[in-house]
C-alpha cells in the first residue's frame, strides 16, 4: 500500500481520517483555497507520480462546490501522472435525478457522472446509491456498498427490540424494506400515499400491520424529514410500540433537525456518509454508524487486488 | 414528413406496418440476408441520404440476432449519410440486467446502449423500460412511453370491472402498481416474498386486501410466468372474486403460455411490443393493446419539431 | 429567428432580457429551483425541440453554482433534442487557471471547457477572455467577442479626456494595453513590479511617463482592486492629471466596490459581462457600458448565416 | 504469468482447453447461462482484479450469440477491474463484410471491431483474417497470426505430394496461394471465372498448368464449400493427378461437409480455430491442424514482455 | 447548391477548377501561406458559416505539407461553423501502409483516417483506394469512387485495340484486372513472381496467353514504374503484339516519366487524381482522363440527397 | 529505468544522442525511411512490448515531416503494445498559431495537440512554449520546462556583463523579460511599437533606459531576426554599452543567420533545442546552451516516480 495516498476533501475530512487512521497511513496532504469571487484552488502538497489516489468527498451540501472541488482535484491528479484516480464518494448527490421525471428535464446523476468520467476519474466508490441503476451510469468501475448490513447488525443487537417490523415510508423503498427485514427475520409493512384527485389531500393508509409491534421506519435518505415524520406520527396512531427510524444518508435539510427532535422517534440511525458531527449536537436521539471500516476494507481489496466480494461479504448484500 | 423513412427490422415487422399506416405512408424497403453460418447481411433498398431514419426493432428473443440487426442497420445508415438514425426498440431486452447484482457482473443493459450509440444512433425510443433509469445509460435523447395510460384505459372502460384493487406480484413493482391504481381509482396490495432461511422455501404473504374484489395483477413483463402464476393463485385463495393479469411486455417464454391457459387468470392483457400474434392463438385469454398509435403520435411529433409532451401527454404518466 | 430561443440563467438576467429586447425577441420560459440540500433542479419551460438554443449565463460568483447551472441546462437541452446548444458566458470563471503556474496544479480553465463540451455544448460565445488561447481549449467553435471597442468609443468621446497616457498595471497586460491606446492616439506606459529578494517589499517602477497627462489604467477584470487602487495611487503621485481606470470584468468582490469608492480614481468604467446593478448603488464613481449589442448582433449573425467579421467587426479588433 | 487468466468462452471451449495446457495453468472459471428468452448472463467465477485476461472465442456461429457473450465477457471484466482484456477471436466473424460492395451497405467487420473496442477490449488477437486490413479496424494493439507455416508445414513433410502446385480457387486469393507455393517451392496456377455477359454462366478457366501434378487448392475459410468442390472437379477434368484442400477456417455450413464427403478431394486440411469436433466424425477426408502452439507463444511472449516476432517467427511470415 | 463552397487545396488546384466548372460554380476563395520555416497558415477567403464545404486535395508527394494543409483547412472550417466538411481525396497518399506487414509497423493509412475525423472532417471522398477496406477506417462516411469504367471506356471505344488481353502486373492486382478484362469481354494473364530462394533473383513467370494480342497492364498507381516497366518487356518478350498500361493514380516518382519514355509502352493512360500537368510534358506517350466530372457528379449528387449509386453508377461497379 | 527506450527521430538526433548520454543508456533503434513520393515509413528497431518509449523530435523545418514522423512513430508503438508513449518536443512547432488572431483562422497549436493524442501519445514535454496555456490543450500530463534559468546562469556567470539591462523585443514579451531580470537583479526596458496610422510606418518608441548599459534582448524564439536585428539597432542608438540576443528556439529561417552575423549584437545565446549544428558555422557570435541536462533529469523523475519539482527544480521557475 505504500503507493497509495487518500485525500480528504472539504465535505469529508473526518471520515477520510478515520478511513486512514483504519488503514494505518497517514493522510495526503493537499490544501484548497476559496477565493472571495468563489473560485476554488486546489493544490497537491505532495507528489502523486505513479501513485494510486483516493478522494474522498461527499457531494452534499454546498453540492456544487464540492463537486467542483473533486473534479478540480481528478485534474490535478491526472495532469501530476497519478496511475490511477480514484472517488470514493459515499453520498452521491443529485442522484434523485436519475430519469427524465418528465419530458425536457435533466438526468444530473447522469450528467455528473459523466463530469466525473471526462475530468480523469479511474473509478467511483458509493455507499447506498439511491438506485443501483446508476452504477450503470459509469463506464469506469463504480462499486456500490451498501450500509444495510452496518444497520441490521445494529438493530440485531439491540436488545430492548421486541417483535419488529421493518416499514418502507413508501412505494419506491418496499425492496430496500424487505432486505432490512430479511436480516432481522422480521415482516414488513407500507405506508400507501394515494392522491384520489387533483387538489385532495394526500391519504396515507398502510398496508401490513404494526399494531404493538417495535416498528423500524428505513429509508435510503432522510432530507427534509417531511414525510419521515409524518410516517412517525402515523405509524403511533397504528399502535405500534416504538418507533425507530434508519437511513444512509442522513442530508437533514432546512427543518429536519428540530422536526426529528420534536418527533415522537425513539432513535434516528443514520451513517457517516454525510458528517453528522454538527447535527449530533442538537439531535439527542441520533445514532450513528461508520462506514469508514467498510471503504478502508474495499480500498485494501483494491489495492492488494484481493477479491472485493471477499472481503466485504455483506456490504454487497442486496 | 416526406424526409422520414421507418423500416421494420426482423422481430416487429407487423407493428412496423401498423406504425406506417397510422402515419399515412410506406414502410422503407431493406433487407436483411440471414446466411447459413449466421451472419446477417443487411442491405438498404432506398437512399436515405438526408433521411430521418426510423428502426423499429424489438430486441426480444432471438435477442442478439435482433440486436445485431439494428446495429448492423445503423452502420448501413451512418455510412449512407442518413440526416438522424432514430432506434424505436418497444421491448428493450436484457433491461433486468441493469446494476451489478453481485460483484462480477456485467451491467448489460447499459453495454447495450454504449454499443447502439457507438453504430451510430441518434435517438432511442422504449415502451416502458424495467427501470426508468436506463434513460441515463444513454447520451442521446432517450424518450421512454408508457403504455399504462392504455392498459389503465382498458380496465376503465370494461365493464365486468367492479370494486378493483391493483396488485402487484414483488416488491420490485409496488409504484408501477401504484400508479395504475391511481387511475383507476383503486387501492393497491402487494405480495411479499420472503426467504426466512437459505434452503428454506420462500412464504407469500399479501399486505393488503382482495377479499371479494377484482384483482389486476400488474407488471411490466411477463417472462416463463412462473411468478405470475402463482400470484394468481394465491389471490384466489385469498377470496379474489375475479384475477386479471396485466403486463407491457408478453414476452412469454418457455413454458409461459401453457401456464398461463391452464391459470384462473380471466383475461391476460398485454401490448404487441413483442409480436403476440403467434401466442394470441394459443392463449384464449390474451387481449393485445397495440402501442402503434402511440410511437407513431412520437415520430409526428419528432418530425414536425412539436412537444412531446403536448402530443403524449398521458403516455408520459407515471 | 423563429427558431431560435434565448435563456437567462441565474448570474445574467438583466443582461438576457436586454439582448432579447435588440433582437426583439422574448425571453425564453425556464426554472431554476435550488432546493434546501443545494441542489439545482432545471426545467425548460417550453419545447426546444429542433431549436437553437442560446443560454446567457456568466460564471461568477457563486462560480460553481452557475457553472453547474448552465451544464444541467445544456443536458435539458441535450436530451431534450435541441438542434444546437449556444453557451454565451460573457465572464468565463476561472479563466486566470489557464495553465500550470506551478506543478501539480490543474487547469481548471481546461477542465470547465471539457465540461461544457462533454455536456453538449455545440458553441461558445465569451467577452475578453482572460487569456486568448483559452478558445483553443475548445474543440467546438469558440468565438471571443472583445469590449476593448466599446471602452475605446466611450473615451475617444469624452470630452474632458485631453493628452491622454494608456497605463498597464503589470507586465501581463502590455499588449491590451497597446491596443486601447492605438484606438486613442495614445502613448502607453507600464507598472513594473519587482520583487529585489524574497522577503523584501514588492518594489514599484514606471516605465513611460504620466506627468500632467490623463492616465488610463486599463485592465481585462478588477477582482480585489488591490494592485488597481494602488496602481492609482502610484500614478497620481507620479503627477498624473487625472486616473480613469476600466475593465471588461468588473468582478469587485471582497473589499473592492469600498477601496474604489475611497481612491482618486475619476471614473471606474466597465461593461455588464458581470451584474454591476448592486455595485453602481455603492460605487458614484462607475459607468457601465452594455455588452447586449455586441451579443445580440453575434446571435443575429451566427442565426442568419451571417459573417461575424462583417457584423462585428470592431468586436474582434485585437 | 501468475497475474493471467485465459477464459474460454461458448465457442472455444476445446481449444482453450488446448491453450491452458500448453501455458500449464488452470483454464479459468466462468458461468455463461442462456435463458429461455434467449438472454445471455455472464459471471466470472473468480476474481479479475488486476489480473490480465485472456478470452478465447471464435465468432462462429451461432455468429451473434457468440459476439454478444464475448461483449458481454468484456464488460464484465472492465467493471471488475482486470488489468487488460484480450480478446483472442481465432476465427474473427463478419470479415467477409469488410468494405461497402455497393453504395448502402454496412461495413460490418468494422462495426465488430468498434462494438468491441467500445466494450472495452484493450488487445485483439485473429488468426488468418479475411483481409489484413482489417487490423487498421483497430486503434487497440491488433495481432493477426498466420497458420499459413502449419499448412505449409504439413504438406512439406507429407512423402505422397510430389510435383505440387498450389491452386488459389479466384482472383482474391491468388497472394495466399504464392505465400504456400513459395513455402512448398511449388508453381501457382489460378482458377479464374468469368461471367461473359448477364445471365449466361460463369464460365471456368485455368490460368497455369496442373496436368499430371498434385494440386493443393488453397483458401482462408470454406463455407458451403460450392465453389470449392466445384474447383476440384474442375482440377481433376484439367488432368490434377491428386487434389488436396486446406484453409485455415472450416467453416463448413450447410451441405458443406456432404459436399466435400462425396468430392474427389484426396485430403481436407484446416485448423481448429472453428471447432471441428463434430466435422471430423462425419468428413474421413478432414485432417485437423491446431493453432493452439501458435496462441499460447504469443499469449507468453506479451504477458512477459517478449518480442512477437521472435517467439512467432514464422506465424508471421506473409 | 447554394449553400455549397467547393475549395482548391495546394495540390489539386487544376482539379478543383474543372470541377467547379463542371458544376457551374465559382471556386471558393482560400489563401495557403508557406512560412519560411515550413509552417502553413491556411485562412479562409469567405465565410462558411452554415456552408456545405468540399476540400478538393490529392496527398501525393509532398505528402506531409499536403495532409497538414487539409487538416488545417479542417479545423478553420470547424471552427468558423461549417455545415459539413467534405475531403475528396482523390489519391489517398499512404494507402500502401494499409496494415502490419510486419511486427512493430504502423497502419499509416489508419493513423491518416483518424486524424481527418479528428480534425472534424464528416465526409471523405476517394477515388480507386488502394484497398477498399480502407473505407472501414473511417467512422464517417468514406465513398470510393473508381475510375475502371472510364479507362474501360477509353479501351473499349479504341479502334485499335484488337484482341485484348488484361494483364495484372502482380498477385495483388489479380482482381483489378479480371473486373476491366469483364469490362472488355477480354481474358486476363498474370505475371508469376516468384523469389525460389532468399539472394536468388526474382523470376518472373506468365499465368496465362498473351502471345499476337494486344496486351493492357493495369494497376492502381504507377509509382517508380519499376515493376511496370519489366512487365511491359516481358510482355513484349512473350510475343504481345502491343503493350499498353493503364493506372488511375500516376505518382511518377523518380525516374518514373524517363523509363516509361524509354520503354515499348504503346500509350501509358492514366487518371488526374494526380496533376499530370508537369508529366504530360516529358511523356509523349501519356493520356489523361479526368475524373472532374466524376467528382461533380458525386458532389451534385450529395448536395441534392440523390441517390449516389443512380447518379454514378458505373462509377460503383467493381 | 531498464523499462525505458529513447528514440531520436530526424530533427534531434544529436539531442537524443546527449540525453542517452547522460542518462547513461544506449539509445534506441529506430528507422525512418523517406521515399521517393514523400512517404515516410518508420520502423522500430526492437521491440517496445511493455516499455515506457520517450520520442525526442522538435517539430522545426521541415515542420510538417517531422511532425508526421513522430504521429508515425507514435502509431507504430501503440500498435505493438508500448507502455507509454511519451513525446519530447523542445521545440513545439505552429506554437505561435494559439488563438484565432482573426475570424475563419485555425487554431493550429491545438490541432497538433490533438493529432498527437490522438495517435496515441500519453505524455508531452515541452520548453519555453511560446504560451503557457498550450499545455491546456492537452488532456493528457504535459509538462512545459523552461530555459530561462540556464539562460539567466550563464549571464549571471559572465565576467563582462556590467550593469545590465533586460528588454523585451514588444509588447508580448514583456512577462519573460521581467522574470529573466528577477534572476540577474536587474531593471527592465520595453520597446514599444506603435502604428500611429494605416500606411503609416512603425514608429518604435523605447519604455525604460538602456544609456550606457548592456542590454539582453530576450525572446522566446528568433525566427526570420528582422524584429530582433532593429531592436539592436534602436538600443545602440540609445546609447546601449554592448546588446546581447537570448532566445530558446534558434528557428533562425530565411535571412536570419546573414542578418545577425552583419548586426551588431555581440553575442546571440540560444539553446540546443533546435539543432544549431549548421548555424554555429555561419554565426560566430552563437552561443548554444544544451538542454539535454534538463531533459534526461526529467526523464528520469518520471522513470523513478520522483517528484518532477524537486529534480527540476529551477526549470519551472515562472
Amino acid at each position: 500500500m505504500e503507493n497509495t495516498i487518500v485525500f480528504g476533501l472539504s465535505s469529508s475530512q473526518e471520515l477520510a481520517q478515520k478511513i486512514c487512521e483504519e488503514l494505518n497511513m497517514p493522510l495526503g496532504k493537499s490544501k484548497t483555497n476559496h477565493f472571495a469571487d468563489g473560485e476554488i484552488l486546489f493544490e497537491l502538497g505532495e507528489s502523486v507520480r505513479g501513485k494510486h489516489v483516493y478522494f474522498i468527498q461527499s457531494t452534499n451540501r454546498p453540492v456544487n462546490d464540492n463537486l467542483m472541488e473533486i473534479l478540480i482535484g481528478i485534474d490535478a491528479c491526472k495532469r501530476a501522472s497519478a496511475a490511477s484516480i480514484n472517488c470514493v464518494i459515499p453520498y452521491f448527490g443529485y442522484a434523485r435525478q436519475d430519469r427524465k421525471a418528465k419530458p425536457r428535464q435533466p438526468i444530473t446523476a447522469k450528467l455528473v457522472a459523466s463530469l466525473l468520467e471526462k475530468a480523469g476519474a479511474t473509478r467511483v466508490v458509493t455507499v447506498d446509491l439511491h438506485a443501483n441503476q446508476i452504477q450503470g451510469f459509469f463506464d469506469i468501475p463504480a462499486d456500490d456498498i451498501t450500509s444495510m448490513g452496518l444497520i441490521g447488525d445494529y438493530f440485531k443487537h439491540k436488545a430492548d427490540i421486541v417483535d419488529p417490523v421493518v416499514v418502507s415510508p413508501d412505494h419506491g423503498g418496499t425492496v430496500r424494506a424487505r432486505n432490512l427485514a430479511d436480516i432481522l427475520g422480521a415482516p414488513v409493512a407500507i405506508i400507501d400515499k394515494r392522491r384520489p384527485r387533483p387538489n385532495v389531500a394526500v391519504a396515507m393508509n398502510l398496508l401490513g400491520d404494526v399494531e404493538g409491534k417495535t416498528a423500524i421506519l428505513i429509508d435510503d435518505m432522510v432530507d427534509t424529514a417531511g414525510t419521515l415524520v409524518s410516517g412517525i406520527e402515523m405509524l403511533k396512531k397504528k399502535g405500534a410500540k416504538d418507533v425507530y427510524a434508519a437511513c444512509s444518508h442522513g442530508v437533514l435539510s432546512g427543518p429536519a433537525v428540530e422536526r426529528l427532535r420534536n418527533s415522537e422517534v425513539k432513535e434516528f440511525v443514520c451513517t457517516d456518509t454525510i458528517d453528522q458531527s454538527e447535527n449530533v449536537k442538537n439531535l439527542p436521539q441520533e445514532v450513528v454508524l461508520s462506514v469508514a471500516p467498510l471503504i478502508s476494507a474495499l480500498i485494501q481489496a483494491v489495492e492488494t487486488n484481493s477479491s472485493l466480494s471477499t472481503a466485504l461479504s455483506h456490504a454487497f448484500e442486496r
